[in-house]
């Protein structure tokens, strides 16, 4: 059994709220602390303990925060669980950062890759280092979680593998202590940029492979699984090619975590249904109204890689007939042409 | 357009008979020979071109022979497409290698290893080779079909993507051109080792990822795919060791064909079925009488290469640990122990 320790997740939303429940089953003090837009998640938790997105209830013992007792929070705890989506790193950084302690390591949860003017891309722990301030660089370590996992399940306790990811493998190692348990099981790697990559580019192609559902999913019993195993086959080389690129490890590019997350992704509720529209031929305004306006990972990171790629391409360092994929999904999500597989162009 | 040729299918199950539609797109003379298991198809697709296990109209054209009618259904044939599976084999190497006349090439659509005394492991391809009578030695090239297909959707034309393997270059790009169509996509490859692999393993795996749908798809709306996508990704892991081991061609490894095949397997009918019983707690004598006692790929497969490992574990040439969950499914498949993941000893 580990050591009681006090753990301060910043996110309410499902995946930082789902991970209270390893964190109180191993019997650490756990703080969960809303961003500004989880005030109606906090005030109700705080009033039954139910976590209305999750849909399930937290466990007992947690202690929640507003956002205005974000200090009092992370005073005094030992590791920051980083919850927020893509969509808060800015905000995760101007407002959490500073508060941070010497030796609070922070362990994230968000999905996806930063792209500069350049075309490099770089992952989020990456960044956050970059952007603490002064007086703490080189005084907290950055570590991520990656690996299939939904929080819906997590939540549930069933059973998981993820990777935690970290330079700093003793950071790595006291996190996983902090958050194993006979239902949550914890592989460490030093490969940041090979894991991350496999963790945001699975919402890319999970839009991708979706496509297939919306196109050939037909009225009679065929599914569309031959297309849509052609297409998930098709992620597995680009994102490979991808990792390879980057010059990430290359023993991880052979394990491919990128696979077992691809899948269950694909299962995955608002990702699958804007594939399958988009496939059907409706464009990206009427899939994005079909689904509320929302805007998710799977088309911001599609737009951000796809970006860097063209930054990269001309400057003549990468061909972007090596991802004919993604490419096109990011064609599609813009609108500049309907969802259509050019075949003889995937290799 | 390609060249018409006369294209001979040896095997009227569902994959051997799926064929028969592209080579009849490509305006192939066609002719599909039943083995002694399929008397009843071909007497059915005689009568009216219903296809019963497939489900299936055959297209107009093809041409239909009883097993008594081999030799002269193979008789100026320009391709032998063997579509039998496995446990078709033996009976393929007696009846119809000796038919074979010099610069027939064979392309199997059969999918599984040969395992030998010593641990070794073949493919078909190379097997058939081996048992060609000598005056035909080196005068018919074997290769052979792997990637996600399944049958049914391929005989609906949908979009599928398959490798042709093979030693013969020149026979894989033949095949190829009489075989290729605007739905069915061929990538040519050398890599049979690595590619059959694959293609074997996917069925051994597929009844894996299956279990944890017994063992955690709940009544709830958890459908256990975080422990479904866990082994998955313990799947790649395995198959890409397995790969390396037997020392096959790595590029291969890194596009992972087994990865979509995998995908497409977990959906099929039977092996999806005898996993989740298992992963219920069923042995497997009441899984295969509530499955009609046919044995499946799936259960052969696994049976073969896990005593291939034991084989070579024995003489020190490999670790069983090195492949868990392959040998769990193998203890679980012959009723050593019931299902259940040992987490700590997946690596």
């Amino acid at each position: 059994m580990s050591q009681k320790k006090i753990i301060t997740i910043v996110g309410a939303g499902m995946m930082g709220s789902a991970m209270t429940i390893p964190a109180r089953d191993n019997g650490h003090s756990v703080r969960l602390v809303g961003t500004p837009l989880d005030e109606h998640i906090i005030s109700r938790v705080r009033r039954d303990g139910y976590h209305p997105t999750l849909k399930e209830q937290l466990p007992d013992g947690v202690e929640f925060y507003s956002v205005a007792d974000m200090a009092a929070a992370m005073s005094g705890a030992d590791l920051i669980i980083g919850g927020v989506s893509s969509f808060g790193v800015d905000w995760f950084s101007q407002e959490v950062l500073p508060l941070l302690q010497p030796g609070q390591n922070v362990l994230s949860v968000t999905k996806g890759l930063q792209n500069y003017p350049d075309g490099r891309l770089g992952t989020f722990p990456a960044l956050l280092a970059e952007r603490l301030p002064a007086t703490l660089r080189d005084r907290i370590s950055f570590s991520a979680i990656g690996g299939p996992c939904t929080s819906y399940e997590l939540a549930r306790r069933r059973q998981t593998m993820v990777y935690f990811c970290g330079e700093d493998a003793a950071a790595v190692a006291s996190a996983k202590e902090m958050l194993a348990t006979a239902y949550y099981h914890i592989t460490p790697t030093a490969d940041v940029l090979g894991l991350e990559c496999c963790v945001a580019m699975k919402n890319a192609y999970a839009l991708g492979v979706s496509m297939a559902i919306g196109l050939w999913g037909g009225a009679d019993e065929c599914q569309g699984f031959n297309p849509q195993a052609a297409l998930f086959g098709q992620s597995c080389r680009e994102v490979t090619r991808l990792i390879r690129h980057l010059g990430a490890d290359t023993d991880l590019v052979a394990n491919l975590p990128f696979a077992g997350d691809l899948y269950v992704t694909i299962f995955g509720g608002r990702t699958r249904r804007l594939g399958t529209l988009l496939g059907q031929g409706k464009s990206m305004a009427e899939a994005e109204a079909m689904l509320s306006g929302v805007t998710l990972e799977s088309v911001a990171i599609t737009r951000r890689v796809a970006a860097a790629l063209r930054a990269q391409a001309a400057a003549g360092k990468v061909q972007p007939a090596d991802y004919p994929l993604l490419m096109h999904i990011d064609d599609v999500i813009n609108d500049r042409c309907p969802a259509a597989i050019a075949w003889d162009t995937m290799r």
